[in-house]
């Protein structure tokens, strides 16, 4: 606990938020697919991966904050679109922005938002982007990019890793599904109930296209003047596809090993997907990211900035808004803490030279 | 436990299995070699391949099928010869056959089945192989095949890496043996006690030709008109005298570490085998498979399909042939689930793109 | 135990002191920066180094010493600086250097010791160095190196890796801080309080330099006429920087991972280090060395000697000055016996080739 | 248990051998160098090897017998020279040679046996080896040499990686020490008593010459016409100074782990060892030996044979001579089934191509 009686990092958080939750709710957000093999690898890869501090650097001053696009952060950190933040906090989405906002920072609203995009976005002090799926009415689809724009989002990013959940066995065990109206994900959705294109919300697992191909991403992009960041990317193969559509960012993503398990993790691949792009989009990543050297490892391996998931329920869990900032600025402060301690002042004099040869694993030695 | 009570992975089928058996006749269906080693170590290889999901493939249509030499099967899953299925259920094989043919699935009989091959093969609803040793007694070998086609066999699986049972520990420390007319295989020989060959049910150990060589393979192959499948391979020159045998399949196998300890593991093998075959034979595998994600990293290497063998034991334990339905579904549907989220939509596409370079053990970088 | 009551090795040694300190105390003391990955690597990297025994050497009279830069030491092992050695002994630092005295060896003092450097030096039996920091206000700087001279100290050791405190998270937990007067560190600073660069204690923690550059080292090593040991060094830019600032010495090292955590350790990086000086300096390590073996392995790496830093608050507390020494002999010892069995009988003989090719992580095969 | 009430592997001799000895004891048997790292390692490096079965050759009749330099053995095992049996078992190294006689094996007896060796070698069965140090007084050790000829010893054995004892933390925790005249080891020294090089026993410690060179071992092999084996090498580089001594063989050995921890293990440096010696000698390895699957990678691995040490004292433990006698047919009876399952009917069939390219740490991929 530190002064204000929070925890003093994100494990801790998370064993707070453990203690608060019901376990239903609990597995709910930290469980992921199957024998959730790829969520402890990707710890294993972050805690392996070894800095090379650099001595007698000037670093009296440090500057944490960067551009996502054309929006500047306070520091390279950004909310991961995540559906059902009411499941944790009656507040929801609208204390995310809130806290998110304050901190500096901008938050990507999912579709499955459990408070209307509108209302969020009214509530927000900083940067949104509004997350979607490429569905398989059109008419719905560019809706709700369109809504997402007039509301003042500032960019659309687009989910193409999730066609259904994962087998995640916690919730089968559990018997745990979310409550309607609470932890539900409908009401984004609920001006189209009715229409010809989604006739109930029973209908909405049915409403992602399955037979989607990258041209609909073309398409996407081009029938909206907001910029798109593609979230869900592992290979260099697709990363290439992604530039091709139009994209402007990359989200490397494993989906916090929700949906597949034995996967490639994001942390991993991210030096495959930044050298395939060279610069022609921005690249993100999330998974994983749990301590502020983590951050600057995903940095030094090319990333622009990472995402957090489920940090975001910890805290709003543990305090509202007010626990969520708390999360934040831990966050923060262990980037500031690890750029004076390894002579970088600067966001944009992170490279890969922080980051010892081999120590990266899937990396070939002689990339970093 | 899914709705129908059943478990709901292949783990747990297991764990259910050992709360409905005595310990030694649990402890003989999973134990092996031993230290055991080698059963560790295929799950551990298994667990570190990695797969590589890529995203906006249309897989609205996914299709599972695939054929087995002239067989079409619903999923590329077969069920390997195993002795005693009544040791665990009193309708043995009958039960297996029943669950196998009804998933669409191709079963093959071991020699050492606890129901006659001609009630079994009576009883099936789907494709049938029969599984054999080369005997001493030629006359008696040449029946078993001429009496397996006969009853509808399709196919028959020679297999060469049992020459006696492995030094199985569990086994010694519990005193265990099968109990005689139940747990015991002798029924498919019984036409043959008292003849020239076999005397008596106890010189049945005796029986296996531990001095065979390859020209008996050829042999075996040339006198049947039905295709063969030689099981227990673990090197390419094994496989490569396979195809010079005129075998049409081969089953890369460890015999479930059953054996002998610490020997290579089928999985990691199977990339020297498939390329030294170079598609003269079909190629499948056995050893460790669990989970969907197993059998399309096995399909990635090249295995046209893979054999499940102690799961059948679990499966059948828990809840006769309704018990192994039930597993045999778990697997359709998480290999259904693997592929719809790497994006495949055919068996045919997997390949060896969908895994990292270097995650599998054992396999040269520039192999994968 | 030994014969006098002692713990027989240091991690025994650890085990008395958990006994005897109070828990926030001790855990002051071994703790380290957030998940305290990097102490637990150092201890992998040391077991992981495999020593190749060479036989039939006459190793019947063994030389263990050597000399750190102009200062002969009866075995290559130097006492770390390190804070507040009162925390744990009333004694303090000058019972740390009549055991290292008394020893043969040489300590390096902490400009944090808990009395005065000049009651220190009076004390010592053996040669000291005394450790600063680059400060903003360089008179005070300047004017501790001249008292340290004056008192009798053969050389200087410069901390370059230490900004502030790292963020010790047991520390957090346990509300630790030093007692004021105890394990405080003012003691060598408060002829300066009052003064036009320190109005007050409490400022010391501003007077860290974070501004500093390699000027600022080099200025450092001119303004003194005693040789300049540069500390905190990992990576070998860092390492040719100090050649080139003029240093003497140069003293690889994580800080004991109190600092930042997942950095490279010093063990693995010993090797880059030793090679691009090429002799220009004398290179030594410190971080997780316990055992005689360990210090065999460092200078099989090119280290003239190693630094211990926990080990002497381990001692300290157990027995004082002689629980120190007690600790001192035994790596003595431990140094002698490995020496004997493997085939060296002076300092100067031992080089890499008594190291497993491919042993050391981080350190390409070719260079051992 | 078998049938017979023995323990079933070496493993539960282990296991056995522990209820029945007093701690110290048993601790002072099984106990290795400080952190008995290298016991650990040795097993770990036996395990992470990989057979590679071959099928279908004919091993209807299996031939496990060997040479070792003149004589013949039932199997490629030895009994390594191991002080003080009697410290387990009133018979000491009478029944020791009694059991390997009749399992048709060679001991290696000590010169620490605690039976004179020429009583052991009137009650021997089979061939026997005695083993020596390279003393300060040459006369005694060329007595000790010319008696073992004259009682019938077919080898000496020359050790040369001991010149005193480890630090063996297990005794000095225990305060454990050899009983007089029971676990002791003067009794082959105890005619020289009284003489010029050796007053009373209290001077044994010191007879070992610390200063012995290669050349002293050469004059060793000069001096008898006994063959010579030398014990305890670890480098190539020793291996070939064995060879221009004149050795007839090598024993590649860590001394059980016992003398210096963190060592090079035997098993992966005997493949150097074997290469550079190119069949001028016979190559044989010891440390950790516990499985016929061991004895068989050692083969593979170019050894001509094996040694076990400590299960020599849990067989004597457990059962006297009939327990040894049992742990030996164990190892034969799981050679025999290794061989049957591996398709390898004869012991000179046994090579690399038995192992899986790099499966054994240390050894480049070229070589296996």
């Amino acid at each position: 606990m530190d002064k204000a009686g929070y925890p003093i990092n994100l494990f801790e958080f998370e064993d707070a938020a453990r203690r608060v939750l019901d376990k239903g709710d609990f597995d709910s957000v930290v469980g992921g697919a199957t024998d959730e093999l790829t969520i402890a690898r990707t710890r294993q890869v972050f805690d392996s991966i070894l800095l090379r501090p650099r001595r007698l650097v000037d670093v009296s001053h440090r500057d944490l904050s960067t551009t996502v696009l054309s929006s500047r952060v306070s520091f390279p950190v950004m909310l991961a679109p995540s559906g059902g933040h009411q499941l944790v906090h009656p507040d929801g989405e609208v204390a995310t922005v809130r806290a998110a906002g304050s901190a500096g920072l901008l938050t990507v609203l999912s579709v499955g938002s459990t408070r209307p995009m509108e209302e969020v976005a009214a509530a927000a002090k900083g940067p949104l982007w509004f997350q979607q799926h490429i569905l398989k009415d059109k008419a719905i689809q560019h809706d709700l990019a369109e809504r997402a724009k007039e509301a003042g989002f500032c960019g659309l990013c687009l989910t193409v890793d999730s066609l259904g959940f994962g087998k995640r066995e916690r919730d089968l065990r559990n018997s745990w599904r979310p409550i309607e109206g609470q932890g539900s994900s409908v009401i984004n959705y609920s001006p189209y109930f009715g229409g010809p294109g989604l006739k109930a919300p029973s209908q909405l697992p049915e409403l992602i296209d399955t037979s989607a191909t990258w041209s609909d991403a073309a398409d996407f992009v081009a029938q909206t003047t907001l910029p798109v960041v593609i979230k869900g990317i592992l290979t260099a193969e697709d990363a290439r596809l992604c530039v091709e559509s139009g994209a402007s960012g990359i989200v490397v993503s494993a989906h916090g090993g929700r949906n597949l398990d034995t996967t490639v993790t994001s942390i991993e691949v991210l030096g495959e997907v930044v050298d395939i792009v060279a610069g022609a989009a921005e690249v993100y990543m999330d998974g994983g990211v749990r301590r502020g050297t983590d951050v600057v490892k995903a940095l030094a391996l090319g990333a622009r900035a990472v995402l957090i998931g489920r940090p975001i329920f910890w805290g709003l869990a543990v305090g509202g808004a007010g626990g969520l900032r708390a999360t934040l600025e831990i966050l923060r402060d262990e980037i500031d803490l690890t750029m004076a301690l390894t002579g970088k002042s600067t966001i944009g004099s992170i490279d890969k030279s922080l980051l010892m040869v081999g120590s990266v694993p899937g990396v070939p030695i002689s990339r970093v």
